[in-house]
C-alpha cells in the first residue's frame, strides 16, 4: 500500500490543530494555506496572544515541526525593549529567510528544512489580494483582519455576512493545484469559515480543482459557532456555504464532535459571546458518511488577557482528531 | 566496540573545521569552547566577514548542525536597514533563546535541538573573564579581540607575546571537566594559539583535567603561522607552549599537514603578512606519534574585502582532516 497523499486546506488555528493531529502518522501531508490579506497585522494579534505565531505560513511551519513546542515559544517571543521592541521572533525569522531566499516559496522550503517539518506548506496564491465581506445591512468590510473580529464588538447586534470576495483577482499556485490533483484525501476544516476556509476557494482555480479532484473529501465541523460569522449555524449550514462557493463540492466524510463540552463552559460562552456548540443536523446519504466522534479537547483555563482569548479556549484535541482522521484515511 | 567519546577543545574557525570534519562519523562529539572575552565584538567582525557567525558557541552550533550551510547563511545575515539595522540574525537568535531559556547552558541545549547538532557544545566556563597578553616590550594588551588583531597593523614591527593570563579567575564548568574525564580522545587545534586555544587552559581546573585525563590526546598543527601570535613558529614551538601552560601535557598523536600549498599563495602570504606554513621539525618518540598527512584545503579566492579576509583563505579541508582524524580514532 502506497503512502496516502493528504492535503489540508485552510489556515489559522484550525489548520494548526489538524496538522498537529496528523503529522505523526505515516501519511504525506501538504498544507495549502490562505495567504489572503496576510499583510494585515491587527487581527493577527489574537493568534499571537493565543500562543500561536501570526500568519498562516508560520503557524503551519510550527505545527509540522518536529520540535513544535520550542519553535512555538520562539516564534511568539516578543521583544519588549531595545532595537527589537515590538517585533516577534517569528516575524524576524521568516522575513530574514525570505530576504535571503529571494521569494516566499523558497523561504518556505528553507524553513521546512530548518524546522524539520513533516510535510509541505503551500501558499494558495502568491498574488496580493484583499478579502471583502458584504454584511446584511449593506456595509462592505475590507480586509480579513477586520472581518475576523466583526463579532467582537459585543455591544452591537450581529450583522450576517451575505457575501465574500477577494480583489484584485488572485491565482492559485501550480503547486497547490498539483497537490490537489494527486491527493488521495482532502481535509477542510476546522477553522473560521469566512476568514480561514472560504478565502482559499476564492482564489482563481481552487474551487474548480477541489470539486473536480478524485480525492476523498473530509470536512471537520467546527466545535463552536463564531459570532459575526456563523451565528446560529448548524453543521448543514457549513456544508451549504461550501457547496455554494465551490459550485458543487460534495464531501465523502463529515467528522463532527459528539464529545461533551463542560456545561459551565457552554454557559459562559453563550452568555459572553452568544455562541454555542455546532449542532449535528446532518442526515447521512449514499454519497456522504457522517462520523460523530469525540474530538473535543479538555478546556484550558489560561491567563485571561481578554475575552478574545477566552473565546478560543475550546479546541479540538489533536490526539483524538488524529485518531478519528487516520481511521478514515487508512481505513 | 563502544562508540568513542571525542572531545574537541578550542573555539573559532579551527574548531569549526574540526567539528565539521568529524560530525558525520560515528563518534560522540563534545566541543568545549572558549568563552573568554566573548562579549567583545570588534575582533569578531573578522569571523563574520569570513562567513562564520560571531562567537564560539554559535560557530560550534553551526558546525555541528545537520543543515550547516543554511544555518551559517542565516546566522551571518546582517540587517542593513530598519529597526534591526546592524544586528546579525545569529545574534538575535541566540540572545532570544537565552532570554527564553534563562541561562546560556539551557539556551545551548535548546539550540542544539533546533539545529539538530550532532554532538554537544560545552562552554568552558560561565564566569566572565578577560584575556590579557604581555608583549615583549612590556605593553599589556587587554581583551581577546585586541590580542587577536595585534599582528594586523602591518606597518608596525611584530612584538612577541611573552605571557597570557585571564582575570578575574574563571572556573571550568563541571560538564567540561566531566567530558574530559570520560573522553577517549581529546583533540586540540587547529586554531589561533593565544586567542582560541590557550584561553581554555587558563580556566581554573582545565589544564590539570586535560593533562591528567587518560584520553589519547591529538594535536592538529596549524597550516600557517599567525602574525603577532606565532611568528616564526615551527611545529615544536606550539607543543612547547602548550606543555608550558598545561604543566606537562604530552600528546599521543600530532597531525601535521604535508600537502602542498600553492606557491603563489605562499608568496603572497609571505609578502603581505610575513607569515608562512608551519614547518614540521618534530621528531617522533616513544610516547608521541607524528602523522604527516595532506589535510590542506584548496585555496579559495573569494571577494577581497580586506587583507584580513584574504589571510584566512587557507584552511584545512574538512574532508581530508576528518579522514586523517578518524583513522587515528577508529584505528
Amino acid at each position: 500500500m502506497s503512502i496516502k497523499n493528504v492535503v489540508i486546506i485552510g489556515g489559522g488555528t484550525g489548520t494548526f490543530v489538524t496538522l498537529s493531529a496528523l503529522k505523526n502518522y505515516p501519511v504525506k501531508l501538504k498544507a495549502i494555506v490562505s495567504m489572503i490579506d496576510s499583510g494585515g497585522s491587527t487581527g493577527r494579534l489574537r493568534d499571537q496572544l493565543g500562543v500561536l505565531p501570526p500568519g498562516d505560513v508560520r503557524q503551519a511551519l510550527v505545527a509540522l515541526s518536529d520540535e513544535s513546542k520550542i519553535w512555538r515559544d520562539l516564534f511568539t517571543y516578543r521583544f519588549e525593549n531595545g532595537d527589537l521592541n515590538g517585533h516577534t521572533f517569528g516575524n524576524i525569522f521568516l522575513s530574514t529567510i525570505e530576504k535571503m531566499a529571494g521569494s516566499l516559496p523558497e523561504a518556505i522550503k528553507v524553513s521546512q528544512k530548518l524546522l524539520k517539518t513533516k510535510g509541505d506548506i503551500l501558499p494558495v496564491t502568491l498574488d496580493k489580494s484583499t478579502l471583502y465581506a458584504k454584511l446584511s445591512d449593506g456595509t462592505v468590510v475590507e480586509g480579513e483582519a477586520k472581518i475576523d473580529v466583526l463579532g467582537e464588538d459585543w455591544k452591537s447586534p450581529v450583522r450576517k455576512i451575505s457575501k465574500c470576495w477577494i480583489s484584485p483577482k488572485a491565482y492559485a499556485t501550480k503547486e497547490s493545484l498539483k497537490a490537489i490533483e494527486v491527493a488521495d484525501f482532502i481535509i477542510i476544516g476546522p477553522g473560521d469559515l469566512h476568514t480561514s476556509i472560504l478565502p482559499n476557494f476564492l482564489v482563481d482555480g481552487m474551487a474548480r480543482a477541489i470539486t473536480k479532484s478524485t480525492a476523498k473529501k473530509i470536512f471537520v465541523v467546527n466545535l463552536m459557532t463564531k459570532r459575526g460569522q456563523t451565528d446560529g449555524f448548524k453543521a448543514s449550514n457549513f456544508i451549504t456555504e461550501l457547496k455554494k462557493i465551490s459550485r458543487g463540492l460534495v464531501f465523502d466524510y463529515i467528522l463532527i464532535n459528539n464529545g461533551k463540552v463542560e456545561k459551565s463552559v457552554v454557559g459562559w460562552y453563550k452568555k459572553t459571546c452568544e455562541v454555542g456548540p455546532v449542532v449535528n443536523d446532518l442526515t447521512e446519504n449514499k454519497r456522504t458518511k457522517v462520523i460523530p466522534s469525540d474530538t473535543v479537547g479538555s478546556t484550558k483555563y489560561g491567563k485571561t488577557i481578554s475575552d478574545r482569548i477566552q473565546r478560543s479556549l475550546i479546541r479540538h484535541d489533536p490526539e483524538k482528531l488524529g485518531k478519528a482522521l487516520i481511521k478514515i484515511i487508512l481505513g
